[in-house]
C-alpha cells in the first residue's frame, strides 16, 4: 500500500493506494470523529461492494443510502434523498458520510456533507479510475444545474480518501477509458516524461496490468496532491487541472448529462485545447497528433457531436466557472507538460477548432 | 453612523449601523470585487426598498431576483430560482449577491453565495429587526427540511452588513417583537445590566424610539462580533446564541413553517429554558418572572402550542443540531446574565417545562 498525503494545515489528509482495501477498518477508524456512519452509494457499486465496504464500519453500525447511477441523477433533487435519510435516521453534527462510487457519488456526497448541519465530515472511496486519479482528491463537491456543470457547490476536504484497485476490476471499458483522459491530463499539463510513460504503457493500462495501473494512479495522485496544496481554492495553478474542461463541460451539457461519460469530454476537449494551442502557434501539428493518438489508444473520442456549432460551443462556454465578466479563460498548452490559463485567443481559431472537431454526420 | 467589525482574520468584515444607508454607494463600493451584481429580495420589501438599494450598486447595473416572502418559502427548492436567475445571466464566479431583506433572504442569499459556482461574494442588508440584530452577522446561511429547521446550510461571511434603520419605519408590530427576543436573548446569555436597561426601555423600543433602537441594536452586533469572532464555526462559546433555540425550532416546525415567526418561537424557548433552569435550581421564580414579564412587555407569546405534547417536543428536538449521539444539548440559564451548554437536566424535569408551558385550549 501507498500512502500519499494532501498537504492543508488542518485539513491534511492521507490518499491509501492499494488491494483489498474496502473492508479495512484501520484505515478508515482514525477518520471518523462520531458514532455514527452513513454510506452513499449508487444501483450499480451496491450489490459488487457494498457489503465488503460496510465490514470496514461494523464498529459504527453504518446506516447507506442507494442513489441511481449517472451523471443525469447529479442534481440537488437527488442529493435532497441523501438529507432525507439522515434527517430520518436522526444523523447529527457529529456524524461522517462515506462516498462509495465514481465521480458523481463523490461530489454528491461531498457535497452532501459540506451542507448537512452546514458541515459534517466524510471519506472517499473512488471506486472508477476517474475518481480515482482525479474528483476524489482535492474537496471539490457539486451538483450540476440544467444550465451548467458543478455550478453549485462546495470546497469541502475529505478525511481521507481510500482507493482500493482491486474495485477496477469490475469497470467497464467505457469507463476505464474515461479515466485515463484524465491521467493523461497530468501528463499534459506537467509532466512531459510521463506522456512519454504513457505513450509506452497505454497497452498495459487498457488490460488492467496492477503494476502499470498503480503507478499511473500513484503519479497522477501526486500532482494533484501537490496542486491542491498550492492552490486549495483554486486562485491559480489549480486552474490549469481544467485543461480539456472549459470544451468538455460544453459537450457534456450540450449533449444531454448521461450520453457522454465526464472523461471522454475531456479527453475530446483536450485535443481541441491542444488543437487551438497550434492554432496560436504554441504546439507543433506533431504535438497535436501525439495527443490525438493517445487519446485514440486510450480508446477515447477526439470528436465532438456533430450538432454543437461553434455559436452552440460559445453559448454553453459562457456559463463556464472560469468566464470572468463575459470573457472565457481556457486552459491551453505552451508546450506538451506545460498548461496555461489564458484569455488570449482568437475568437476566429476557437471557432476553426470547433469546426475542425466536430464529428462528420 | 455606528461602524462595528467582526474580527475574523482576512473574513472581517464591517457593520454600518445609522439612517439613510440602502442607497449609499460609498459603504457597498469596497466590498464589490467583480462587475456583476444581483439583489435578492421578496415581496413584501421589493415595493418598499428594491429600488433605493438599487442606487447604491448603479455602477453595476445590478440584477435583482424576488422571492415569495416567508419561513414556509426557505427551501432548497425556492434557493434553485436564485442558481436559476444567476445562470440565466450568465453570473460569473466574481459576482456578488446582495441579501435585502429579513432573515430568511439572509439566509436564504448566503447559502446561495456560499454554493454558487462553490462561492461567491455577498452582502448583508437586513430589513428586519431580528436580521439586524442576528442573523445577519456571523456567516451561518442555510435553508430548511421538513424534517428540521437550518438543516441544510453553510458557514459563509458576508462582506458587509449594513443596517439601514429607517426600514424599522415600515416594519410590523408583530415583526418589531419578533426582533426583540434576540435583543432580550443577549441579556440573559451575557450581560445583566442590558436586561435592566431593557426592562426600562421596552416602551420606547416599542414606539420605535430611533436613539432606544439604535442602541439596542448596536449592544445586540457588539454582543454578536464578539461571539463569532471568538468561535466562527460554533465548536463552542457561540453555542450560546441558541438560547431558546432548540424548543424554538420544535415549535416553528411542529407548528407548520410560516405560523409562528422565529422570534417570536425563540421567545417562548427562552421562557422555556428559564423555567427548566428553575426546576434544575440555578434560577429563582423570581428570575424566571422577570424573563416572562420581558417578554411580555415586548408583546411577545410565552406559551407554545397546545397540542404540542412532551413526546412532540422530544420527537422534534431530536433533530436539533445541539444533539450528540443521541443526547439532547440545551443552552440553559446558570444565572440571568450568564447561560451555559448543557445535556445535564431531568427529563422529568424538561417534561414539566413543557407541560407548564403549552397553551390552554
Amino acid at each position: 500500500m501507498i500512502t500519499l498525503n494532501v498537504d492543508l494545515g488542518e485539513r491534511s489528509y492521507p490518499i491509501f493506494i492499494g488491494q483489498q482495501l474496502l473492508g479495512d477498518a484501520e484505515r478508515v477508524s482514525p477518520c471518523i470523529a462520531g458514532t455514527q456512519v452513513m454510506i452513499v452509494t449508487n444501483e450499480t457499486i451496491a450489490p459488487l461492494y457494498l457489503d465488503r465496504t460496510l465490514q470496514a464500519f461494523t464498529d459504527y453500525d453504518p446506516a447507506h443510502v442507494i442513489l441511481p447511477d449517472g451523471e443525469q441523477y447529479k442534481t440537488l433533487e437527488i442529493l435532497n434523498r441523501i438529507f432525507d435519510e439522515l434527517l430520518v435516521q436522526h444523523f447529527d453534527r457529529h456524524s461522517t458520510l462515506v462516498a462509495l462510487g465514481g465521480g458523481v457519488i463523490g461530489d454528491m456526497t461531498g457535497f452532501a456533507a459540506a451542507c448537512y448541519q452546514r458541515g459534517v465530515d466524510f471519506i472517499q472511496i473512488p471506486t472508477t479510475l476517474l475518481a480515482q486519479v482525479d474528483s476524489s482528491v482535492g474537496g471539490k463537491t457539486g451538483v450540476n444545474h440544467p444550465q451548467g456543470k458543478n455550478m453549485i457547490g462546495a470546497f469541502h476536504q475529505p478525511r481521507c480518501v481510500i482507493v482500493d484497485t482491486d474495485t477496477l476490476k469490475t469497470l467497464d471499458d467505457r469507463q476505464l477509458s474515461a479515466g485515463l483522459a484524465e491521467i493523461i491530463k497530468y501528463g499534459l499539463i506537467r509532466d512531459h516524461d510521463f506522456i512519454a510513460w504513457l505513450e509506452q504503457n497505454m497497452d498495459r493500462l487498457l488490460a488492467r496490468d496492477p503494476e502499470a495501473t498503480a503507478y499511473a494512479i500513484e503519479t497522477s495522485c501526486r500532482s494533484k496532491a501537490a496542486i491542491v496544496a498550492a492552490d486549495e481554492k483554486e486562485s491559480g495553478v489549480r486552474a490549469l487541472l481544467n485543461l480539456g474542461h472549459t470544451f468538455g463541460h460544453a459537450i457534456e451539457t450540450g449533449a444531454g448529462y448521461g450520453h457522454w461519460l465526464h472523461g471522454e469530454a475531456v479527453g475530446t476537449g483536450m485535443l481541441m485545447a491542444a488543437d487551438l494551442s497550434m492554432r496560436q502557434g504554441w504546439l507543433s501539428e506533431q504535438d497535436v497528433l501525439r495527443v490525438e493518438n493517445l487519446l485514440d489508444k486510450a480508446e477515447l473520442p477526439t470528436r465532438a457531436p456533430h450538432n454543437m456549432s461553434y455559436e452552440r460551443f460559445m453559448e454553453l462556454m459562457a456559463v463556464d466557472k472560469k468566464v470572468r465578466a463575459g470573457q472565457v479563460n481556457l486552459v491551453l498548452l505552451k508546450s506538451l507538460g506545460e498548461a496555461v490559463v489564458t484569455a488570449d485567443f482568437e475568437p476566429a481559431l476557437l471557432r476553426e477548432t470547433v469546426e475542425a472537431h466536430r464529428a462528420t454526420e
